[in-house]
């Protein structure tokens, strides 16, 4: 993957840069010595490593607005960091530039069950966002599967979602205002506790912008009352097509279960092998879960089993107790780990219309014989949101290629029939050259001249979403 | 409220222009007699009224587009059209500019119960887009109480609601997709069928914006199952803040109903006189609709009733039947015709986080005794969109300022309380100098700085939304 190079102007003032930087933040809060930049050369995309020129972690909204101010000033880049969890490379640095992490922003700032809303700093965990409510009976739903290490910073730039997002909306559904900084270091808010926007509406645009707008350092969230119970069903197919068209069924029907999680047989083998929750012999398997109280969840049930069954399941197996629950989820949630300890793997993100669900599998499939490698599909049937998984060996060489190279393939696919190249991860640097197929040039122009008026120099998160050629045009 | 000067260049030229259009559009499409423009003089805010320099009805987003192109080139301000059912002013047209209707894009482009999308051109009516998926039982969810009439265009210009948002969401939560037309006549694809967005989310931002980013002629809109079935319960309170507290505690317990309406004593006689739906006599009324199976209805509203008895209700009327329930929502249905039989009013829209309704509505009710206006209150209590009817004489002078005034004094009172000037209605010309009063400087110039980006001649929709000061300034 190609970088930008660096500004040697900004290379050469690094000496200015840190001791203008010292001025506004304590000496701890300034990384600037090699061996320690190293600690942010790359995030969970780590195919690519680039150590930055400096790394700070300010603690307030103030600091992030001198920290910009200064880069503003002598025009040095900026990438806003939350936990480092990307993996599209959304927080991969370049050599000239400034990592800003949030890390240390983790304050809640207030709750408020009556209008059910929690703000808080950005650098706060997903997890750590539920904790804070969660003994008041409450809950922060979006759930990405990094969510013990994710920062709510790192949500808002990526829009994440999660396997209980089907019922609940991702990031963006869940999130009533920001302060946002900009890279002038002027300080904006944006919404608020309360339903509409006057005048123009910024947070959809700022929701899911990769940290090339602003750095979002405080966050009016979402929250909801835990429901009374969840119970899942688990069905298996004698097909990826079948267990697809079962999908779109259940979509179809109006049933609004809280997750549909589809495994193939690649990965119910590697995670039975691993975690042994007792799965069929089968070639793709559905985990439907349901909320309410009993006679909600029984209700439910028991219309998403009927459609399930006119489908031939060669297993239909409802949870009958917390312990048959838990190992239902037990397979689904060990996915990633289990394929892991097998092969190193690219996880892609690519969604599409449920009704696309058995063509689009079958294109993989395809593409899969095609390629000769092998690859797992575990993922968010319900709301259309796949992530392949493509297996392959980090040390043969060659491989990383070929494995890009179906990525692409998959993700053009997606596009092809009606969906997007990225789901909850993100363009970042590894679908930013796909962005050609997605869009024409002038829907990217109205995308991009949103970019210039937040950040006319684009200095923000270099090298991200955009294709290379054109952000190098863009910058002159 | 004061309008722009016309630009005498631009009246100069009226004969060019109307030639120029007439070589993209039929002859019927262009209307420039002055004693026809006269029908685009106003829309539903007829407190304001200015002819246009000519209206143009263009069948497809080619001649939207074309039509965009020689007003582009010839500096002439266009303002969009959907029905003309604003009550904010968003389609008061300037002296020299040209109304751009959308009235005759009224096509269905496609519609896929798989999917659950149906994709339209913006021109056709809210209500109508329910017709054309009804018969396979499905619907639209937004219904705005000018659904009959108010276009898809005005609904998305406006982000509309209506009673039944509070389960469904808003536009913005039921939109998937755009085709916008730019000022210069570029086509511009955003969102569609899938969930997310690569790149920036332009949508949300389309969304809302109030004509000012472009004009929208075709949109992709989530379509949902028809209930299985709905029932409404009536609720009546021994005051305003009585009520208020009952419906934050219905939010906050976390039940989801389909409306939570508000009424209070002025609306309740003014309906009951004219509508005689058999409410009873007391200070507030509630109805609250849920949906869903039988079984689902009956476990819904008794957990309502039971929080409703902590109140201390003077009525509490569960709806037996269908007859029964057509009854309950008879009165809401009335109440804004009826308040128009007994005298002129202003319908105001400012929204506010649910758990400060009871403050809001004293402070409602101190303002009018304050003014010695007569005021009633019929609203989405469940959101917190409310919507005061400030009664008044139009014949009276001075009326129509002293309704102007309390109508800013109650918009300000909604943000300080943590709320927003506008719901479902926008900013419009009616409320663009309280603009100053939401937000910030540095607020306000990143969202102009989005106008900027999409329409930086400001040829969009001129003196509507962003206070005249600054639009003026920004125009050079």
């Amino acid at each position: 993957m190609e970088m930008p190079k660096a500004n040697p102007f900004v290379l050469d003032r690094k000496a200015e840069l840190v001791s203008r930087l010292l001025t506004v933040l304590p000496e701890d809060a300034v990384i600037h010595a090699e061996a320690e930049t190293r600690a942010y050369e790359c995030d969970a995309l780590t195919a690519y490593r680039c150590p930055p020129l400096a790394a700070v972690l300010p603690r307030s909204t103030e600091e992030v607005s001198k920290v910009l101010a200064i880069c503003h000033d002598m025009g040095v880049p900026v990438v806003p960091r939350g936990s480092g969890t990307s993996l599209a490379g959304g927080a991969l640095p370049t050599a000239d530039s400034v990592i800003l992490g949030v890390a240390r922003l983790t304050d809640v700032l207030e709750v408020d069950y009556d209008d059910r809303i929690i703000r808080v700093q950005t650098g706060r965990t997903n997890l750590s966002v539920t904790g804070a409510v969660e003994a008041d009976g409450f809950f922060y739903a979006p759930d990405p599967s990094s969510q013990l290490a994710c920062a709510i910073a790192g949500n808002i730039a990526m829009n994440s979602g999660g396997a209980h997002c089907l019922k609940y909306g991702v990031t963006t559904n869940n999130l009533l205002g920001v302060t946002l900084v900009q890279m002038d270091g002027t300080v904006v808010e944006i919404g608020g506790a309360h339903m509409d926007s006057g005048g123009l509406d910024l947070l959809g645009v700022i929701c899911g912008s990769e940290g090339q707008l602003g750095v979002v350092t405080e966050a009016t969230l979402r929250i909801l009352p835990k429901p009374e119970g969840a119970r899942p069903v688990l069905m298996g197919f004698d097909s990826n097509e079948v267990a697809g068209a079962c999908v779109a069924d259940i979509i179809k029907a109006g049933v609004l279960p809280v997750a549909i999680e589809f495994m193939d047989r690649p990965i119910i083998r590697i995670t039975e092998d691993y975690a042994k929750a007792g799965y069929p012999d089968c070639e793709a398997l559905l985990i439907v879960e349901v909320e309410g109280s009993e006679d909600e969840i029984e209700e439910q049930l028991s219309l998403i089993e009927a459609i399930a069954r006119k489908h031939d399941p060669v297993e239909l197996r409802r949870s009958g107790s917390e312990e048959e629950s838990a190992k239902i989820w037990l397979g689904r949630k060990s996915a990633f780990g289990a394929t892991g300890q097998v092969a190193d793997y690219m996880c892609l993100d690519g969604t599409i219309p449920v009704s696309e669900l058995p063509r689009v599998l079958k294109g993989i499939a395809d593409l899969t014989k095609q390629y000769g490698l092998r690859v797992g599909n575990v993922f968010h049937a319900g709301d259309g949101n796949m992530h392949p998984l493509i297996m392959y060996d980090a040390n043969k060489p060659g491989d990383l290629e070929l494995v890009e190279q179906m990525g692409a393939d998959i993700l053009r696919l997606c596009v092809e029939v009606g969906g997007c190249l990225t789901g909850e991860h993100g363009v970042g640097i590894e679908k930013r050259d796909l962005m050609h197929d997605q869009f024409t040039g002038a829907d990217m122009e109205a995308q991009m001249r949103v970019k210039d008026a937040f950040d006319p120099k684009w200095l923000l998160n270099p090298a991200k979403v955009f294709p290379l050629d054109v952000t190098e045009a863009r910058r002159g």
